[in-house]
């Protein structure tokens, strides 16, 4: 009955989500540009009818917490955004959390359409930021529309947040947590396919510096070349990523070939094709167990890096250098048997009739910050999909979009409770 | 008798001769600012009695040839010198060839000393240059100033040449070649460090492009890696190195441990450590044998890199892309039986008391050109050291520039022959 109203609701308020989805498409928001786009949030979250908290993000106070991470310590002119939605008393209250920062366009060639049009073509919304993850906002914001347009009365209270610096780090994220905003649950709409993530691996970036010895290139003999030395690096991290995947044997991985990857990304390394190259450095991601720390997994790589010793004894005379820098996230998760799991999968069946998929994600999240420094269990579900985020041509089906939404109100309705008439 | 007088004379100038270095140091003369040191030369070589000859290379000539290779066409305010001693007839002709541009002296707080001090300690002088190859240029200057003094009558004539660009291809030499200048000999007074190479490999600079597949490095088994494939690259050329050195049988390379290396000296790749790196570029060094062609050696390479796509499949899809760019140095040899090899190495036995070391350069020089281009039959000998050259805090030991004065005046003599009178 309820379930029929909502779907009604949202077949019947079809083009104004688009149309939202994709102002919010148009406003862009990659770093430092978010004012326009949270203040459409902002607008939008009062004319559903919750109160708007609205507040820049504190840098000299994100600064001295040890969870902090980002390329910046002031965000003058990007607000976080949260709407308040209170409960009438005695239900579970809930966080809704959703980024609207957006990582840069990229190559303009590389696009068929202007990256900032939100244009529809067959059932599709192209744009930056559509999929990761302003998609997945516009389903939450629907959900509470659609919620508040019926008049439910909810018993726990509900927050949508809207904030900044994701793909920095989740400044944002952790300034709200900061703020004091906790739940008994919450769900980010990350692009995840419509997949139910309960667990999401961590990251962090890495920098390794390798040493050679300079030699002219006619006598190359005569110096040691870091480039071969880097292959020999390459290669032993390789081996520490099979070590560290053999250990995951959760389930909610047993279909991810490499569930925490190590990604060299970037190498670079001498400065002369005809000299013996003596400095390669390394960048790259190293993926985090939800069940380990971000310490252990930093322990475990600087104990590996030692072991090259054993392998050429040149590292001994030149061990390699560590360095972690740049971006982090912290793994999150939350027990696959966890109410808040089985209240988003009986929502899923209900309207989708079909069972969902539960895995772990192979991204990190917000929800590490959630669930580890908010003390909110954080679920992972949204209607994007990862192989378009952060690509050209970025792109959401829009029917995924209204999917997740009724998943989401039915959900909000389960797990809030409702005031018995 | 002559010996003695030669040795004489170079005792009682020596003063004069290490201050004609130190002032060659201190002009500097990297790539386009070489026309203070070309002053200081063309004026010593009217001083010693020679006719002197000295223009600037027409860019345009030279971009025509196909020896050409230097990353600029104009040569305005970079001349060659050359010093011409006709002889009395009869006797044979000999170049004495001697680069004045020097590599850029690199960062200074490497350098105990200014670069361009010409600082004399310990009975060596230090200085960018100075070993590469303003030592061996002045050996060249004092052997024919001795002959000069002493009043000896050459038979043959003898060409002193101060060339520009070596360190950038051989432009300077080719522009002299192109002027009419060759000789029935040459001697090249580059740091040997006493030894005589009448065989120098050439060099040519290559670029590899390896493409990959780009994704997200926490799905990183969703893309393609060109810096793993990079490292099968590097492998693969190293067995190229191999099987092109196993064919290098001549005496001459019996003590070089690889005679004509193939040094990859830079490499860069990928743009994100969080991403699958979509593109690898490496830049190297191929070294090439004086008993092959420029051409040959190029094709070698190019079929060896085409066998890739045996080795993994992923280079059939994406076979990487080879260019040939940058410097280039044409290989030279002349028989060890050679005339020339008899009369440097007896004057060298008469000076030093002992027998010469012949072997083959480990690296290219304008001798390529001399020989190939110029016809004119070309030894590498010089009293710097290999070592030093390109590197902070280069130096000459001064005793070493003397030595090889003698031995080359000598040398001149036996060469060109002495009018009887």
């Amino acid at each position: 009955m309820l379930g029929a109203q909502i779907n009604h609701w949202l077949t019947r308020n079809r083009e104004e989500g688009i149309q939202l989805l994709q102002k919010l498409v148009q406003a862009g928001s990659t770093q430092g540009n978010e004012a326009e786009a949270q203040a459409l949030i902002a607008k939008t979250l009062l004319n559903i009818g919750l109160k708007v908290d609205r507040w820049e993000p504190d840098g000299n106070e994100l600064e001295k917490h040890p969870y902090f991470a980002s390329p910046r310590t002031t965000f003058k002119g990007s607000p976080n955004v949260v709407g308040i939605l209170k409960g009438t008393g005695g239900g579970r209250s809930l966080i809704l959390n959703g980024h609207i920062d957006v990582v840069p366009e990229g190559d303009p060639a590389q696009w068929e359409h202007d990256p900032f049009s939100g244009k529809v073509i067959d059932g599709k919304m192209y744009g930056r930021g559509v999929t990761d993850m302003k998609g997945g906002n516009v389903s939450l914001l629907l959900a509470l529309s659609a919620l508040r347009a019926l008049g439910i009365p909810l018993k726990g209270d509900v927050f949508f947040q809207s904030v900044v610096e994701e793909e920095s780090g989740g400044a944002g994220t952790l300034a709200a947590i900061l703020r004091g905003y906790k739940a008994d649950a919450a769900i980010i709409p990350e692009p995840t396919n419509m997949k139910i993530f309960p667990k999401q691996q961590g990251s962090m970036w890495f920098r390794i510096h390798i040493k050679g010895r300079s030699a002219h290139g006619g006598t190359r003999y005569e110096g040691v070349s870091a480039i071969e030395k880097s292959l020999l690096v390459v290669d032993h991290i390789r081996k520490l990523e099979t070590r560290r995947n053999e250990r995951m044997t959760d389930p909610l991985y047993s279909k991810i070939p490499i569930p925490i990857p190590i990604n060299i990304g970037k190498i670079e390394g001498g400065d002369w094709p005809s000299s013996v190259a003596d400095l390669v450095k390394l960048e790259g991601r190293m993926g985090v167990s939800p069940e380990e720390t971000m310490e252990e997994a930093k322990n475990e790589m600087k104990s590996w890096l030692e072991k090259l010793a054993d392998i050429d004894p040149w590292f001994k005379q030149q061990p390699v250098i560590l360095e972690w820098f740049g971006a982090r996230w912290v793994p999150g998760a939350i027990e696959k048997q966890h109410e808040f799991v089985t209240s988003l999968s009986s929502s899923y069946r209900n309207v989708l009739g079909e069972e969902p998929v539960v895995e772990a994600s192979p991204w990190g999240t917000d929800g590490g910050l959630l669930t580890n420094v908010g003390a909110t269990p954080t679920i992972i579900f949204g209607p994007g999909i990862t192989e378009k985020a952060h690509f050209p041509n970025e792109y959401i089906e829009i029917n995924k979009v209204f999917e997740a939404a009724e998943i989401i109100a039915l959900t909000i309705v389960n797990w809030c409770g409702i005031e018995e008439e």
